[in-house]
This record gives C-alpha cells, structure tokens and sequence, in this order.
C-alpha cells in the first residue's frame, strides 16, 4: 500500500506529514535517518502505551536511539498544569538539550499536552507528532496548536509549536473504538464541507472502505492533512482565514459545554457532526444555502452513524435561551458581535461576523420546537 | 532632554524601544496612540508597585485605558510554575482577550515571568516590557527570552516571545539602590567588552554621569539597546551569535551557583563583572588577548564598585575542582565540550566551542592561588 508524504510550507519551520500503514514500526528508522545523534522522550497516556509503546520505543531503540517513556494518565483531566509541570521537570531531569526531541504519542489530549512541554522546556525543544486517533491525525496533530484547559476553559493556555515532522500511522486506528474512529471523520468530512464539495462527494463514495481500512483510509487522511496544511500555510496564528476550520465548533462546544465534556454522552467529534449540520441549516435559515445542501449533509454524517440533530445528544439539550447564553460566552465572541461559519453551498464557507445573536435564537428555537 | 528609539528588527515582529526621562508619565498616551481600543493588565511586584505603580495605572487611565493591575512577590521564587499559574489565571478571569495587552512592569524577575504569561495566555496575548531597573532596561527586557525556574536550575521553562513595544524610563532609575545600578551597570559595560571598544572607552570617561542621570545616562542605554538588538536580529533563537551576550556569563553563573542565589553575597551583575574580568584574563592565559588589556577591563570595572575577583565574593568560594564541576554542569555545555565566549582583544570577543576543561582548571587555580 502507498504511503503519502503532505509538506506544511512555514518557511524555515516546514515540516512532512508522513500517512501510512505501519509507519511506527519504522518509526526508528526514519526518525535517525532525519535527525541523527538525537535522545527523545515519548509521552503517551496509559491507553496507548499499553496497546502500542512497546512497538514504538523498540523500533527508536532498534536505530539506536536513545528512549526515555513518560505515561500520563489518559483523559482529558491530562491537559493541566500539574501534568505539564511533572511532564517537563520529567523531561529536564532526564537531562534532555534543546536540540532532542519530545514525540507526542496518542490523541489529541497527548498531542496538546506534550506539545506544550516541548515548546517551554528550554524555551523550546525539537517535537514529533505521533497521533494514534483519526481525530489526531487529520486535526489536532497538524498545525501547531497546543495547550492546556484551566477553570475557565478548554484550551486557554498554549502556544502555538510546528512539530519537525508528523507521522500518521493508518493502521493502529484499527485498535480505535469504533465510535471514536467514528468522531474523528467529523472532521475529515468537515474539510469538504469547508472549500472541497469533491472530496466531499468521494466521501459519500467511499467512507465504508475508510472505516474498513486500506488506501481509501490513507487517501482520506492524506487528503484532509494537505487541507489543514494549506490553511495554516496562509494563517498560521488564526488572525483570518484559519478560523474556517472552526465550522461546526460553535454549536458543537456549545453541545460539550451542556453535556458537561462527559464523553459517555457526546465526544468532540460528535458535537461537530450536530454543529456542521447546524451550521449549513441555519446557513439555508438565512437564505444563504439552498435546502437540499443541508438535507445532503445531514444525510451523509447520519448514515455514517454520526449524531446530527440537537434532539440527537443523549440526556437531550437546555431551551434555546440557555443555548444562547452558553454561545454568547464562548471565546469566538469579540466586543459583543458572533462570529460564525456560514455556507452558501457545499463547499462554499466563510468566516461570517456580525451575526445577530436573535437569528441565531429564533434559529435554535425553530430546531427544538420552541415557541 | 531627548529620547532615543532603537527598533529591534524582526520582520513583521519588528517593534521600538523608547528610551527616555519620565516616559512611564506619558506611557498611557504612547500606548493609547499605538494600540486603540485595547485593554491592559498590568503585572508587578511589591516593591515597584509601592514606588510606581500609581503613576503608570493612572497615565493609562488617564488615556482611557482600562487596567487590571496583578501584584506579585518581590524576588526571584515568583519565577515559578504556582506563580505563573496564579497570573494567567488572574489574566483569564478578567476576561482578557488575545488583542490585549500584558505589561510587565518591573525588573528582570517581572519581565521574564509576565513576558512568559503573555506568551502563554489563548496561546499570545500581546506584551509591553516597561523594565525599571537597568538591567532589566539594557537586557532582560530586549530580545524575547521569558521563563521560571525550576529545582532543576534557572530559566529551563520559558518561550522566546517578542514584545509589542518597551518603554524605558530611565529617571525610574532614580529609585533603585545603588548596588542594584551598578551590578546593571556590568550589563551595560558588557556591549563595549564583546564588540565595541568605543564604547567601552566612552564608559570609562562618562561612567559617573551615568550613574547620575542626564543624557548620558540615556546614551548608554540606547547604545545597549541597540547592541542586543542587533544580536536578536540576526540569531532570534540564539542558534548562533546570540551566544556573544553570555560574555561572563559561565564564570558568573558558577559564581551565582556557590553563593546559592543569594542576593546579600553576589548579584547577577556583579557575577558577570567578576565573570567578565576573568573571562578577558582567561584569554590572556590562553595567549589570545594582551595583558594590558585585560587589566584595563578590570580597572574599570573596580572604579566603578563592582567586584573583579574571586577572592571579592563575600563569604569566599570553593577551591577550584569544584568550581569546575559546576561549571562543567552549565546549561552551556554540550556533550562533554565546553563553549566560553573568549576575546583577542578589547571587543574582539568570539565564541569558542571545545575549550580545553584542563586549561580552565589551571587557570582557576592559578587564580585562587593553588598549586
């Protein structure tokens, strides 16, 4: 099976994304071959290391590469200052330069965490992204952003850090559950929602073969990989058009914030799936996309067995006004106005601002059958 | 009076340094000019805050400028991860957003912890550097370098992270007890000692207006400004040349080592013009540099206060075998070689990587008058 190779162009700090099948069992082999003379440290949570360190850390050890394991718990309660600071007093007292490398080996929790402690420890060291979740690989893991939650939020703590070099090995997503596996295509659906209608139809086409495995899955990947790269290429620091990569993320947050980010009951992934297609819907609300796109879109993510409907999330939802209220708050809201992705067709988003908070209320009234 | 401005030159990060007399009185309109619309935490110690705090809360206040002020302990152990949480935490609760500006008001320990809270805070808020001590005014504060300590040394935690603007007033000055001017002062003298023997000469007749205040006091600053500025601009990430500005840095952090941080024995400043003395000296030894020369750079370190040798740490140091272990253990050396910046003459300073660890051993004991 082919391996696909996609550059994020950043000048002097471009880097490979590497997609295949059994890419961590050569993991060593590439990585001495790139970075010669180098110590690493991979950071993993209890799940991954359990099913896969063993696999990685033999083969960095079979080129000869020095490895030193750090396992942290797995879940989200990861992303926080405690962790960080055991993680890179871990890091430093392994005595670990600047010029070795921290490889991020796991979700998009491990992708966060050890990303920001390779981008403080000695004000920066080298990174590798390891993903071992689809979500990871075609997302969290590509770009540059990393951080912590805090009191106040998810993600307010950070910096932006490019990785040296990515590798998305396609296999080890067979271990994923499946509907993990599931919330990850969420978002490999959202590139074509985003500016691809082509890759969206093949989507359609194809997603079977994806959850199957095989070249479809890497051709997804790969595909959903060069769509980030190039929007982070334009705007690496989300000053404009990186925000497009937040379609479906407004009403999505808003449905992890209700549902308390309790995975039992809704995972990132799924919250995005019911925010897309909120997103087209109230797109089509404002006369701005054409009914049957929303249907078109509804259609796929519901066959695919994704949630797609407010009435979808489990424990069900609070009235629109609290909805509001909870969209109100959210980061993407500066100076009072609601900042959204909007969509004039498959394919066709824009960054829409402005957006009078009373559509959004009577929008969301309308899909709960409020008065 | 004039004020200078030298600009740090950095592509689109490219931003001014004001120097000046009672600059802090007018930084509110400065900053309102510059940034409108904007809203500013202040973050602080004790110390500066009893002094000067008003004076800055109030210009800005005065230009419209909502202010949060975030008052910190005094010293060093607020280069810390509880600190730096405690900050952010401050800075997230006020509902800072990521146009918005941290501005660290105080000396290095302010600069270095605020500087690394603003990088941090929605992953780069934007940060102010308004340093009120000299050494904070003609280094610290320029170049980017943020951080905290650890159990494992100083400043292994940090992001280089470039300010908006730095504002330094030089009548702040003023304030600051003697002994902390003149351990500055070695900061100062430094520039002329790496690459700029007019410099150094123009020290030697001006030195005592500077200490007074005046325009010399505001020339020498701006010519310290504009020596690191241009070392940023050419190697951000010190990778290379930025290596020059730790002239007496290995010497004197040893020194900073054995004397445990304590500021009654030894400050920063004073172990780098102990450091900077030894390092001509060593050169001397070494055959690179004349004697007279280095006996002028001590000469003119001594005339000003500063401590010049060994046998000046109060309280003594370790005989020279232990001196070498802990210069040996410095974050600067690389797989057992050792790098100094040594010199072939008045500001003819240069990088040398494997120094000999024996040659700096029997320089030490020759100094410390072992056999």
């Amino acid at each position: 099976m082919q391996n696909q190779t996609v550059e994020v162009t950043l000048g002097k700090r471009s880097y490979d994304i590497l997609i295949g099948s059994g890419l961590v069992v050569s993991a060593g082999k590439e990585i001495a071959r790139r970075f010669p003379g180098k110590r690493v440290v991979v950071v993993t949570d209890e799940n991954v290391a359990a099913l896969h360190l063993g696999m990685l850390t033999q083969s960095l050890r079979d080129s000869g590469i020095d490895v030193v394991p750090i396992v942290v718990k797995a879940g989200e309660k990861s992303k926080c200052f405690e962790t960080l600071e055991a993680v890179t007093s871990n890091i430093l007292d392994n005595r670990m330069e600047r010029g070795d490398f921290v490889i991020a080996f796991g979700g998009g929790v491990v992708g966060d965490l050890a990303g920001f402690a390779a981008g403080i420890v000695r004000r920066g060291m080298n990174l590798i992204q390891i993903p071992t979740s689809l979500l990871a690989q075609v997302d969290s893991s590509v770009g540059g952003k990393t951080g912590i939650d805090t009191r106040q939020g998810k993600n307010l703590i950070g910096v932006f850090y490019q990785p040296k070099l990515v590798i998305a090995d396609t296999e080890i997503l067979d271990t994923l559950p499946e509907r993990e596996f599931r919330a990850g295509y969420a978002e490999v659906a959202k590139y074509g929602l985003i500016n691809q209608p082509d890759f969206f139809a093949w989507l359609e086409k194809n997603w079977k073969q994806i959850f199957l495995g095989g070249h479809e899955r890497v051709e997804a990947i790969a595909r959903s990989c060069r769509s980030k790269a190039d929007v982070v290429a334009h705007d690496e620091r989300e000053t404009g058009e990186r925000a497009l990569l937040n379609l479906g993320h407004t009403f999505g947050h808003a449905l992890e914030t209700v549902t308390n980010y309790d995975s039992n009951r809704l995972v990132h992934g799924e919250g995005v799936s019911i925010g897309m297609v909120l997103a087209y819907q109230f797109s089509n609300f404002l006369g701005l996309c054409p009914a049957d796109v929303a249907t078109r879109v509804e259609t796929h993510l519901n066959s695919v067995g994704l949630p797609v409907a407010l009435q979808d999330v489990p424990g069900g939802v609070p009235d629109a006004e609290t909805l509001m209220k909870i969209i109100s708050q959210d980061k993407k809201v500066e100076h009072g106005s609601l900042t959204f992705i909007l969509t004039r067709g498959l394919g066709q988003s824009f960054i829409a601002k402005n957006v009078p908070p009373e559509k959004v209320l009577t929008f969301l009234k309308q899909k709960l059958g409020e008065k």
